[in-house]
């Protein structure tokens, strides 16, 4: 059997994110490939991937292998993925991987990259690709709070109340918080993340930044281990995973 | 009687183009922002524009005016008008003018950008806004050709064939070939533009960067006066009229 690795580049605003849901109007991302990688190789295809995406959010590079008997050249199967996929899911590369590859246990990190459109006006051109936000942000204070992120922290307080994950401990190894023109972009890198993390860190950010939480919230937030103490959730469609590390 | 400008960014992708088309399935730029000021300002609204652009095209800052009776400030007309457009119509700003103003006629220059995708794998995220093309290409043969475009010629072989303007005489002031990562943009500002001449412009660039079409061809289209002589008309939806100046 053979194990290939897909690079997949996605536009989240049709789907209900990668994974099947319980939702009978949106497909997911990861059913569209299954079914067209087993159209093409003629064998049941399952993919594990790197991490889920919600419903919404984007990927540049998404990372998901697969094994096959199939003895098809990478280079024909990417031409003949991206022939058959719809325009809004795309692959970038695939790739031989070892049999002992998994997507998902051996990511080192992800990083994860939430746009702000901080204007008055919204962007009819970006509308789906950014969180459009209209107050004025102080970048120099979500600059400095964002620090209190880097390092090993249980992040509970960030964890979407309905998720019931136990460990809850989690290693931010970088934060950037970058300005270009009208773009705000906040890039996380972590071990790993837990559900809606980066939304309600970016959610928390935009608070800060706007003056409604106060300077050092970070840190407090951490302690308090509750998600009534960190600021909302940002909408999904600001979001997009960027880069898997191996 | 008021004289209204708009500055209008949109996303060509659903839209016949800026006019209305005898088109059934699509609806037109104009006729969308028509009716909703019409039904803001409880009054019938016609837009002058700069410049219609085709099925397909962008627009990051398109001008139209117009004039009406109404007393309305023209910040809470922006947010009416934002309010109320579909989200791939935005407008950036709404501003009094002098009664003489008028969007065509005043027009000293328009800048519209061209974008290339060039790699070997399209993008999910950039589908509706890039030319996907594949092939590598020499943006130093691009970038020198491109210099015989500037000054004042008849550029009747870059008009599409259906078109019937017989002054074909236009001045080009600018051209910039760039290249960012996989994208190649091409900005060429001009005193007007012929139908299709843009795109008939990035096709012709594009055979040349190919190997297509020799060096020292854009010379020769331009004294052919022949639609035929030059290379094809690139998509629509990798343009984008991106400033009018006035």
């Amino acid at each position: 059997m053979r194990n290939l690795k897909l690079e997949i580049e996605y536009d989240g605003t049709n789907y209900c994110g990668w994974q099947v849901q319980d939702s009978p109007r949106k497909k997911s991302i990861q059913e569209v490939i299954e079914k067209i990688l087993s159209s093409i190789l003629q064998e049941k295809i399952r993919l594990v991937v790197s991490g889920r995406t919600d419903a919404g959010v984007h990927a540049a590079a998404q990372v998901a292998n697969f094994t096959t008997k199939s003895g098809i050249a990478t280079e024909k199967l990417l031409g003949a993925l991206n022939g058959c996929l719809p325009a809004d899911i795309t692959i970038a590369a695939v790739e031989e991987e070892k049999p002992g590859f998994h997507s998902r246990y051996g990511a080192k990190s992800k990083v994860y990259r939430y746009t702000i459109l901080n204007r008055r006006h919204p962007s009819a051109l970006l509308r789906n690709t950014v969180y459009f936000y209209p107050h004025p942000l102080d970048l120099r204070l979500i600059r400095q709070e964002a620090k209190s992120l880097l390092g090993r922290h249980d992040f509970k307080s960030f964890q979407g109340s309905d998720a019931k994950k136990e460990d809850t401990v989690r290693t931010i190894k970088a934060v950037k918080v970058s300005k270009k023109a009208d773009l705000v972009t906040i890039d996380i890198e972590g071990d790993g993340f837990l559900y809606n993390m980066v939304r309600s860190i970016a959610g928390t950010l935009i608070d800060i930044g706007r003056g409604k939480l106060a300077a050092g919230s970070i840190k407090k937030i951490l302690l308090l281990r509750d998600r009534r103490a960190a600021g909302p959730t940002a909408p999904a469609k600001g979001l997009c995973l960027v880069r898997v590390k191996y």
